[in-house]
């Protein structure tokens, strides 16, 4: 029997209108193509719950979406139900010296990432604060850069169910192939 | 004596203003912390070269960054003095089969990443159009993940010389190190 894994899923907190829409959309892939189970939006936009679907519908797999949650009853609840709060910031303990433990423990993970303005009351909240590189960068590679080492890689080699799109590797240009057949675009 | 590393420098193409805004400063941000030279862009930004310029004042080390630059004179010219091209792109072959290689090779590496909207003609340009997984995400998470593989994860233990702030990891809360001294945020 194969051990049951425990689920990650992602939440991101803080949204500046218009400013952050691309970051928030980048998250949402991230999230999907480097493993994690779904993630959630402490503010409502539906327009980013439809886009994410899209891209689950065509090329696959499962993967949850939520917006307009509230951060702080999120957190908690995940907290009663057993789970643990990993908080990617860059004032946080170096993942390399901490990924092996946070591997090991069999509880659900959220992964909680913000923009440069999250409440001070996460870092408390959190199990762990953790970060990638001691410098200014950006939460969609501090996000990739957690799930690439959580699980080692994998996502290089996930497949997604029900895709009715995949692409193929080549060496020059766009090949992508429908359930219905061949697309060179 | 050390050997002399190939320079790697990123070029980012295609903006749609205000829409692209953040997800630029995301990747001068990821290349500088994950370790790449410097930066250019194809078109013109003083506000981002202003920025960028202050992260690596407070920050520290060496980066450098270009805006309004022509990409097809500038991709060819980085060719004519023997570097090469390596394109990152969810089409091309996979960067888990190709990073041996690209590792091993002596040239000065231009890493290209676009938008969705990339000129055809780049995958021509491209010595190696290389994909992050083959599914749709960020060019922010590619460009970190591909210079995670290049440097081996040596972006977690790099030095920035001439810093005035270092941040100082915590197990929770924010530790600013000033060159004057101590600043608790």
């Amino acid at each position: 029997m194969w051990p049951i894994l425990p689920k990650l899923h992602v939440m991101k907190i803080g949204h500046r209108p218009e400013r952050d829409k691309r970051i928030d959309m980048h998250c949402v892939l991230v999230s999907r193509a480097f493993g994690a189970a779904g993630i959630t939006f402490d503010f409502e936009d539906a327009e980013l719950e439809t886009r994410a679907e899209s891209v689950t519908k065509h090329f696959g797999g499962r993967f949850s979406i939520g917006t307009g949650v509230n951060w702080k009853s999120y957190l908690k609840s995940w907290k009663e139900e057993g789970g643990e709060i990993i908080h990617l910031t860059m004032y946080g303990l170096p993942i390399q010296d901490l990924i092996g433990e946070i591997k090991l423990s069999p509880k659900d993970k959220l992964i909680v990432v913000g923009g440069q303005k999250v409440p001070p009351s996460i870092y408390e909240l959190a199990d762990y604060n953790i970060s990638i590189t001691q410098q200014p960068h950006s939460e969609v590679a501090a996000l990739c850069i957690f799930l690439d080492r959580y699980f080692e890689g994998a996502e290089f080699n996930k497949k997604f169910d029900d895709a009715e799109l995949r692409i193929i590797p080549q060496r020059m240009g766009k090949l992508v192939v429908r359930e219905s057949g061949l697309e060179r675009t």
